[in-house]
């Protein structure tokens, strides 16, 4: 399977066409941005690591039997994807407060919620992605109602998944990031990555940040957070 | 019924305790503010035409048995009411874009929604009301999952109740915010006010703006805005 056309170049990712119609490749960049692309920078080895985990994440849930759009790695920083249509949402689920829930809510850093926050944010660079609801989604026509409900659901069988996955290997999965895409039956399938650039984790004993807030806050230790990340869950 | 202790001043009204424990006396100001709190000023007459609307719209939905604090007036701008514990929630529905729709998430100046938007928002003065959905609501103890549910059911009864009201005077209901508090026996009534202070009303067939608008947006003209409202409301 050849790249073809590159379709899409986004902040981390490249979209390229391949000789099937309905398959494309991703490949991660090294390339890292924070604060809607206000801040830019690269993270040594981010393409590779991010590439493995998310195929990591992906094959577990799947197992699970959550649809996913991953189909193979094709090379260590490229993935061979089924090709959907991207629901303009963003779906986010938080286990504990931290970043905009701390800013924007006054909840206190840190704090394990009783029950889990998920939130829909509208995938719009130019509007930098605003918190949405569900009525919002439906009047900008970017999801239909029952979408919104099964992104919904997913989400959450997603946070309990993985979330028991990274706790058996010390990892607290804090929040984290999903996008979705209708494939050709109109079916919601995941889509994008799983990685520590969509994922706050940290280290369940000492808190210790293994995810992008490294790069976002000039932590330092990104890279080795990243093949942290990758290490612990490569050993099962 | 005197007044007794000061007991709330709020931007737009005053809160007095009475004789009674279970009463209050709700006092309408003629002072307006806009873009939480940045902007300040004063409309003529406002606390009396907006003590007065209110009091209409309340007996008009209390006539569709939605509870209210509402007792009666007992002077042009102020109100007799039943003390009950805020929930820190704001409950606004949109019928068509303006304001932080169109700015925000770039829906069109105007258009009418084929669903009503229905947003919440949390009421704190320090970190501007911001927008939140349910689960921040949780989080925050803000209100419970069967408040938020009924605050949603007797929002959109309201909005239905008061746009055919508004519709029969020539007068496009465009959005509104709500409050609600919880009584003595943990029930929740609707509470604070209903004018062009917490709606937007525009003129059917010219659009022209009949609520704070005006104010907040220097067009001038606010007070005989405010007056037309009362006036057409009057008229039954």
């Amino acid at each position: 399977m050849e790249k073809k056309k590159l379709i899409r170049e986004g902040k981390a990712k490249k979209l390229y066409a391949t000789e099937d119609e309905a398959l494309l490749i991703q490949e991660f960049k090294d390339d890292a941005s924070a604060f809607n692309g206000a801040k830019k920078g690269t993270i040594k080895g981010k393409g590779e690591i991010n590439c493995t985990i998310s195929s990591i994440f992906f094959e577990h849930l799947q197992s699970y039997h959550v649809p996913t759009h991953y189909i193979k790695n094709l090379s260590p920083n490229e993935m061979l994807i089924k090709k959907v249509e991207i629901v303009p949402v963003e779906a986010i689920i938080r286990n504990i407060a931290t970043g905009s829930l701390v800013k924007r809510l006054g909840l206190q850093e840190g704090k394990t919620l009783e029950y889990p926050i998920f939130e829909l944010y509208l995938k719009d660079d130019e509007l930098g992605d605003p918190l949405i609801n569900e009525y919002h989604a439906y009047a900008l026509q970017a999801a239909r109602p029952e979408e919104i409900r099964q992104i919904y659901r997913t989400t959450a069988k997603i946070n309990a998944i993985l979330k028991s996955f990274m706790e058996h290997r010390g990892i607290l999965l804090v929040d984290f990031k999903l996008e979705f895409g209708r494939d050709d039956n109109d079916e919601l399938i995941l889509a994008d990555e799983i990685s520590p650039d969509t994922c706050r984790f940290w280290d369940r004993k000492t808190h210790k940040k293994l995810d992008k807030d490294r790069f976002r806050f000039d932590m330092g230790g990104a890279e080795e957070a990243y093949r942290e990340i990758l290490e612990r869950i490569s050993n099962i």
